[in-house]
């Protein structure tokens, strides 16, 4: 009977822990967003947070069975945030909900106030006659829509890149644009902004949607209109940031190894969940799950890159280090929706292979793209200097911009069940092209 | 020659004039809403700026053709909110978003830390040892959900309302509660807390939802947790609020006025949109546009109240002040969805009367209630006083709570098409109550 009771408590017991072990390694996305989110919280390029992240990436990784996991060094030139603080002083008083862009410059401790000057466009401005804008601030709109393919954040995104340094040309204070986002919360979306050599920088700021919408209205109804602006945030050179690499060695190390990429660095406002610690957790679960039928033939190395958000630093960093040669490369760095379709810049030149991929995806409702491919920021660098083969698993974009950049970035808003089709979509691919022996010519 | 052309340009004239007037008339509701949150902007209880509030209602009531349009002046003890911040300071360092609630003690500049002891609900909270919180800062969780009805803020909202004075009397230093609202965004809901006589008020706060998931991530890790918390707004006695009524006289003055209320006042995250600048529309509009076969028997008077986010002062003083018999009241203060019930407290002892309010709601979808009647905060003094017959118009509040007292609460959350709807049901009921001569009777 002890026997029995014994065989029973046993079977029980080995039965519990394979499937805690399976829980465990279905959990290995989550767990990663999840940790980085809640453990390390916003990762700001250059900061004390990045460098806690890395340390945190490094023993993630090593525990999850990469090896040669490096934190590999670099220097930038980053952005420290202030105190940010803008209001309306005339028509009304009214507190805006604003955030400094990456590369504003300080305001005294007090801020500056001007009169606004309104653009509906970026186009508008550009318009404006020379020393039109002297003193005053500009306030510059845009009508950014929502798009499955997330393709308005390159047009309207110049707003916020160019924008600010164009005013500064025509004489403008300070500048603050409608946010570069299509959500409706009073929360703004920051980014790096340009002032490129011999435009002086000025003081520039995002407000939320529903703050924009206000100076419109109020700008519609012809009412003389202030703003007051504090942004006390510092441009600061020789700050360290660095990227975290790990390999998962494929049987035949002497392949060239196939980089999957994402970003370790966030923006500060919220913790960076959408952007980006869910493209780490696709990547590396992913990579993980493609070893399940056994070891495959490539290495796969993951590239958690730092410094994405403030120029792309880390991508460069890699490349200009990692001269060794590269079969293809792959980035997730566009939220944790769905992969709703496939791109390869491989249609033609590897139409067998190519074929796979997307064979393999279509049971999934992944459909064929016919787009140049983007790669993305963090292995842009390495495909361009060594025109590496590119798969790109676009995810939807239609609520990407409603929490990118923004205080929102939070854990909450990543759906498991939308994370773990990525994961899916991911190691179907990395299956398929890290058991490819020939070379992946793009 | 000249002559025709004349007439045409007359005639073209003419049309574009009526139809700008009927614009107008359309709009009344639109207006209010729009110049409330636009031109006022936040309206706090006691401040500068719900006494322009109140100039602007007074201008518009009068514009619009309302007769004995005044301000009734009324004493209050305010909130002057200050600087609002809070931070964790272990496990990790993360900067959470805060808001004070009103009536919270004003903190040290520098603020308080504290060990976090995490309370999943209010009754865990109450269940705690006198003294076990010394000098700690309790937080309290809650879990409300969306209801078509909101019947959710009566027991989730005890949290906010005698959270902060239960925590107090075991010793607590502080508070910071998860906000009392429906949303994922990083906008923390405020209003007031209650201290009773005898209780030492504390500093008191509500963070957003996904800063509250995140702390009780980490308390569910069970790693040790601190908060350090500023809250600089103060408590303040002897400041000015008031209501602002007028009347539209009905063609028996001699009969009690039929009474319908809303809020002037708001909480000053938003520009208070849907609470309450709807609801003073939404009234304002629909007794005018009740007249528009003809002028009502009786008078219907509109009372925008002052002070009812932070005591419901202004329908104290209104009752008060107004000893005068009234026939039924009514009140908007839920928002600006659509009406999809209506209750009344009359169904029996009245029913004639409540059967046709009844049916000519029921084409516009709007369904019979049986649950007892509401009121409203700022009519609710002067029903119970002089026991008035009242109807109650109830809106769609699935959403009401993602906004509610937060920065959110802006111009942009309210569908024209819903606030159309809104003065259609009232109109309609204002139309049958407005022509009723005999009494109604609860």
């Amino acid at each position: 009977m002890r026997n029995k009771l014994c065989a029973a408590a046993l079977s029980v017991l080995v039965l519990s822990t394979a499937t805690h072990a399976q829980e465990m390694k279905g959990d290995v996305a989550w767990d990663i967003l999840a940790g980085l989110t809640s453990e390390v919280g916003p990762r700001m390029a250059g900061s004390e947070a990045e460098a806690r992240a890395r340390v945190w990436a490094q023993t993630r990784l090593t525990a999850l069975g990469f090896t040669g996991v490096a934190s590999e060094p670099f220097p930038i030139r980053g952005y420290v945030r202030g105190r940010d603080e803008a209001s309306l002083t005339a028509p009304m008083p009214f507190r805006l909900a604003v955030t400094a862009l990456g590369y504003s410059e300080t305001t005294p401790d007090k801020g500056i106030e001007g009169d606004v000057v309104y653009f509906a466009t970026l186009d508008a401005l550009k318009a404006a006659p020379a020393g039109s804008l002297n003193g005053k601030i500009a306030f510059i709109d845009h009508a950014m829509k929502r798009s499955q393919d997330g393709s308005g954040y390159g047009p309207y995104g110049q707003v916020r890149r160019a924008g600010p340094s164009i005013a500064s040309t025509k004489g403008a204070a300070g500048v603050v644009i409608r946010s570069i986002g299509t959500d409706s919360h009073r929360n703004p979306h920051t980014g790096v902004t340009n002032f490129p050599e011999g435009v002086k920088p000025i003081p520039a700021g995002a407000v939320s949607n529903p703050d924009a919408d206000l100076i419109a209205r109020i700008a519609g109804s012809g009412k003389p209109m202030r703003i007051s602006l504090t942004l006390t945030g510092k441009t600061t050179p020789n700050m360290t940031s660095g990227n975290v690499i790990g390999d998962l060695v494929g049987s035949d190390p002497s392949l060239p190894p196939i980089l999957v990429g994402c970003h370790l660095d966030s923006w500060d406002l919220g913790t960076g969940a959408i952007d980006d610690a869910a493209g780490c957790a696709i990547i590396t679960a992913a990579a993980l799950k493609a070893q399940e039928g056994g070891k495959l033939l490539r290495t796969i190395r993951v590239l958690w890159a730092g410094s994405e958000e403030i120029g792309g630093f880390g991508g460069k960093a890699y490349a200009d280090k990692h001269t060794e040669p590269h079969a293809l490369a792959m980035e997730s760095d566009f939220g944790a929706a769905k992969v709703w379709r496939v791109n390869t810049n491989f249609w033609t030149s590897n139409k067998v292979l190519a074929d796979r991929i997307a064979d393999s995806l279509s049971p999934m409702g992944i459909v064929r793209g016919s787009g140049p491919v983007e790669g993305g920021t963090d292995v842009e660098p390495v495909i361009e200097k060594q025109k590496l083969a590119v798969v790109d698993l676009n995810q939807d974009g239609t609520h990407y911009f409603d929490l990118h950049h923004t205080p929102d970035d939070t854990l909450d808003k990543v759906d498991p069940a939308e994370l773990a089709q990525n994961v899916e979509a991911w190691s179907r691919v990395l299956k398929i092209v890290g058991n490819e022996p020939g070379v992946i010519a793009p």
